[in-house]
């Protein structure tokens, strides 16, 4: 009962997970796609054209804006980063759920477009959480730590806009859940058009013959 | 992440295997409540008072009626069958998912009264199989059949107003898929507005203290 894809949008706190996540759920089933972003900003040490990011000049992206060969897209910081939506649109209709990690902007800029996409909120268990896994990880200075808490309070803002929200406790544990929520979605009517029309026409066929 | 238990209202195809569905559901989880209905009918051979069916007269249930101590009501070849409001409530708020079996009227009344409902639709793979099962049972005259066969008919008419479909091929993979479904449902954000909340609170907590 798996027919068309679902184009799946990944929002959450910083430090709540999502990359890894991410990551695990692509490796753990097949069923799914992970949309690489375009970006302006200059590749970091270790990152890798088409593997991160798809790195583009300036006016590469803006011709891509020209063309709408992006579904959404935003600046940040001078840099712009954007979907490309060339790989959503082959991968959906290949039946693969197209995973986007982007924040909450974008992923009500891809509900307009694509409303039958199901909006994911990643979460810690707790704020007080939430600051030990950003200050764990050593490499941020406080100020940005404190800029990220402070933008974690705009994001949680807009949860009641997700259709879900999952609690990252344990990863193994909730990569089961992301994945479990995404199979129910296969589930809807609206995504099971052709089996229903199929099963109304055979029932009534077989009225007519008996 | 377990609050507020969910109300699912189950429907299908008469043959589509419903009742063990439930039961093995039931037995396999316990996070399920099995609601039972009230009825004027007389009790079968085997059936047993609150075990199958809660039995009423006809007076007893109308008293019931006029006292909405029922959620809902029908009253198929001059017997009433209907929904106990009582024990319902009590196991939703004691966080038990109580399981209605119901049809797809009684399905759009009880979705009227609870929105946060779920209805799940329960079909064989398709018609020809459906036919095989009822004829499979060895117990049904071919009226009886071809007479359920025409329900199936109006009742694949109301699909869309579940909001999900399963195939009951296997029982143990539709089991799953049940569970499954049922368990997403209880990530929405509507039924985690008290986690979020606490959230929000932290982290504006942090900021200030920040």
């Amino acid at each position: 009962m798996r027919s068309e894809g679902i184009l799946i949008v990944v929002s959450g706190f910083s430090g709540a997970g999502k990359g890894t996540l991410m990551k695990r759920l692509v490796e753990k089933y097949d069923n799914y796609a992970l949309s690489i972003s375009a970006t302006t900003r200059t590749p970091r040490q270790g990152e890798e054209e088409g593997r991160e990011y798809f790195f583009l000049s300036r006016e590469q992206f803006e011709k891509r804006i020209a063309d709408r060969a992006l579904i959404e897209y935003a600046e940040y910081c001078g840099n712009y980063y954007g979907t490309p939506r060339d790989y959503v649109e082959k991968e959906l209709s290949c039946g693969r759920d197209v995973i986007l990690e982007i924040e909450i902007q974008g992923a009500l800029k891809i509900k307009e477009q694509y409303p039958e996409a199901v909006l994911l909120f990643v979460t810690t268990p707790s704020a007080g959480e939430l600051r030990r896994r950003l200050s764990g990880r050593g490499t941020e200075t406080a100020e940005v730590i404190e800029k990220r808490l402070g933008r974690a309070v705009k994001e949680a803002e807009g949860i009641e806009r997700y259709d879900y929200i999952v609690i990252n406790d344990d990863l193994e544990t909730c990569v089961e859940e992301l994945h479990g929520i995404i199979t129910a979605a296969h589930h809807t009517p609206g995504r099971n058009g052709e089996f229903i029309q199929t099963m109304r026409r055979e029932l009534e066929g077989d009225q007519i013959e008996n």
